[in-house]
């Protein structure tokens, strides 16, 4: 099947499946987390073979994908996600009768997703993208992940068989493998709507660069990454020293450091960095290398460690042993908060566990830290409530550059739920405004439609008289059942 | 103030600004909507004089804009469009405890806003784009149109009036002048985080692609305008001829055919088209020719006619008449649907009172016609309730192709509720999952942001414990308030 064949057939497809009612699709999706569940044992290897990724983490990693379908499955059963409103008419309204008027969310059509390598399950072939955008509607044309071939192709095999088992037209889904010529060939088909990325600044920079130049320009939500800092207060790491350098250690390896929220800047007050540096050197000791997702992931992020070491601001702490080439071993290097703001090459993403502690001296060399940042995924606070009281603009400074800003904790380990963020300012994502986790995700794969004095029986359900679907509604500017 | 001043103060304000609460942003509007109708004396004339437009008009377009600002008024002091959600924390989850995430809106930061020719006050220096940032929390960096540029400084001497008035900080609005040089740099500093944007396509699409290239993309809200077609089905136009000639041309001709939502195309089906054409050129000569908005106008509008002219493919049942340039008068060519869908210039937006009509013969061209069209703000279906029983698949079509669907009336006059998507595919805007006009308009200055674990006494009122403002709320996944 060529690219413009495979994309006549998703937007065949897609006008059937638009219609299908929420209980319909949300049917469809359960039937695909069983028959994911019930390949278990065939998936798990080939991930754990593909990925270098522990198998405890891959069967993890397999739950953590059927629960996010069932997830987006009850989304679309319950209904609500269309924000169905309604405004109705008023024809005695002076100077001007007024229009019946209701508003929902309808699917944008054939969506295009690149999966990520370092989820081979969770954010790839049946990941958060592909499911995000069948539940809003959408016939999604997946590109596999040159990392994982098989466990892609084996996912795949598992989705045709929902479609199937399902009456669906196989068009709403369709596995795609090549090389960066036929990504861009599918982000460049007029048929394609909407582009969901998870991965390098550079993948996801130049689909964004390609959809804008279209002749009809595409969104394109890419997930990119950032450094994730954590500010830690002097009071907080006086108390919690070995407690919190534990903690940013673990987040920080965790994966051997593969997550796009795994914090790889720390700022710490002179007045604690000698100790929390001796606690993280600890901590340090005890973390094995283990083996990175693929050779070509192991050489980056080498490479990156070495073009660090050639810079004098730093003081490394731990150098990354380059021994065997698959297997990212830990680094952390410190430097001087005046050194860092200067160049903003020290913020640049190193993917794997490697993490700067910035030492700050004053509280307006933190503010001035602040306002250099880039855009994040996440940043962490950790400081005494006490310590936070006068810091309203420091904090307001914080939340411009961050989609999720955290008290406790640490960024790694992003919650699926209805208040989760995963996306923030540019270069972490091209789409600060939407998200690639939780429900509200789906919201990037639909468009909102206002339909004016349509005949009742012709009106979708979720926008009929008497709500027979029984979803929330905004009815006059108030919501209601 | 240089250019690099005006964002630093616009910057300086926006953390003041943002911090406010509904009920004073709200005030402030409100105290704005009375400083503008407390100077209309001087405000009308002057828009009267620079656009062209009749003096009813205009009192009734300061009408709309203090009535737009009252809308927003009351939907920041209501307070519950920052979409407040939380998902309460599980100490007791396994195998891990849950977090407590909590998330709403937060606006962007200072935006560029860039006002229409066709709607000097309502679209313009107070107009929609410029009230709903402000609403958002966003401080405006407003570039005068060229077109009224008195109106445009008296306007934003009652904004800074309010302002003063409210004692708020001068950087939350920066009335700016100048050329597209000026425009573009505005587009293109750092500190800018949003645009709006109403105008012409290539005006539009300039801005766009312009912020795309930023170090920074940044999101550009370009409402560039359409043809809005209407379709007319048989056995409707057969009972109604006479009825819908008259609402079509009236709405065409509204605003000397400056309006957005002006309806520029019509399908007609062959059977009526003689009937129809009748009635209409009858009711195009009661239209007496009137001064478009500006002479730059007027030209572009008769350069388009002659253009058309040289297309053997367009009947011409009434050519415009150029005898004062300033004037634009109406003008309507008939076309065959097999030769207006061969050539996408066919659906060329002509600014002003000019139409095509387009004879259909089949229900196979009208599907053909739809799958050719370009993205619309609105598209009309006048038909009876029963031509409409087995048109499921070509509903699904023009449902692709537009912001709104109307079934009865015509597509100008845009009402401004919650219900109301005044936006539209590409190349009718360049955001299709926003609006300009209408509640949700706020939300394109504003982006989720997640606080995970933050103190109570810390967190902003809108997502406090106990729901102090008595907003609407999604909390586990239902609505309270």
């Amino acid at each position: 099947m060529n690219i413009d064949q495979l994309f006549e057939s998703a937007q065949e497809a897609f006008l059937f499946y638009k219609n299908l009612s929420g209980k319909e699709k949300g049917a469809f999706l359960e039937t695909l987390a069983e028959i994911l569940e019930s390949h278990r044992a065939e998936i798990v290897p080939l991930a754990v073979k593909e990925s270098n990724l522990p198998e405890g983490r891959i069967n993890g990693e397999l739950g953590r994908t059927t629960g996010q379908i069932k997830l987006f499955a009850n989304l679309v059963k319950e209904g609500s996600w269309v924000e169905a409103t309604v405004d109705p008419a008023d024809p005695g309204r002076q100077p001007l009768p007024k229009a019946d008027i209701r508003r929902m969310l309808t699917p944008l059509g054939p969506v295009v997703v690149f999966g990520a390598s370092n989820f081979p399950l969770a954010f790839s072939t049946a990941g958060g993208d592909t499911i995000s955008a069948l539940a809003a509607g959408c016939p999604v044309i997946y590109k596999a992940h040159p990392a994982h071939p098989e466990t892609s192709k084996k996912v795949a095999e598992c989705i045709a068989e929902a479609i199937t088992k399902s009456g669906l037209p196989s068009g709403i889904f369709t596995h795609v493998e090549g090389g960066i010529d036929v990504g861009q060939a599918l982000v460049k088909h007029p048929l394609a709507k909407a582009v969901g990325f998870t991965g390098s600044h550079a993948g996801g920079k130049a689909l964004f660069d390609l959809a804008g130049q279209r002749e009809e320009p595409i969104p394109v939500y890419a997930e990119m990454g950032s450094v994730n800092p954590i500010f830690c207060f002097p009071e907080k790491l006086e108390k919690n020293n070995d407690v919190l350098a534990k903690a940013f250690i673990s987040s920080l390896t965790l994966g051997v450091g593969q997550f796009c929220t795994n914090p790889g800047l720390i700022f710490v007050p002179k007045t604690q960095a000698k100790d929390f540096e001796k606690a993280i050197a600890e901590e340090l000791n005890d973390i094995a290398s283990a083996p990175m997702l693929h050779p070509g992931i192991a050489q980056a992020y080498y490479d990156s460690i070495q073009f660090f070491q050639s810079r004098e601001e730093l003081r490394w702490v731990k150098v990354a042993d380059p021994q065997h080439l698959i297997n990212g071993s830990t680094a952390l290097a410190e430097i001087q908060a005046a050194d860092w703001i200067k160049d903003k090459v020290f913020q640049k993403e190193v993917f794997g566990a490697f993490a700067m502690m910035v030492v700050y001296e004053t509280e307006e060399e933190l503010l001035e830290i602040v306002k250099n940042l880039h855009g994040q995924l996440t940043i962490t606070v950790w400081a005494e409530d006490s310590e936070l009281k006068d810091q309203l603009f420091l904090l307001n400074l914080l939340e411009e550059k961050c989609g999720r800003l955290l008290f406790k904790g640490v960024p790694t380990g992003v919650e699926v739920g209805f208040a989760m963020q995963h996306g923030g300012p540019y270069p972490s994502t091209t789409a600060p405004n939407s998200t690639s986790v939780g429900a509200h995700a789906i919201k990037r794969f639909a468009r909102p439609i206002a339909l004016q004095d349509m005949p009742q029986e012709l009106l979708p359900d979720a926008l009929k008289d008497g709500n027979p679907l029984g979803i929330w509604r905004l009815v006059n500017g108030a919501y209601t059942k």
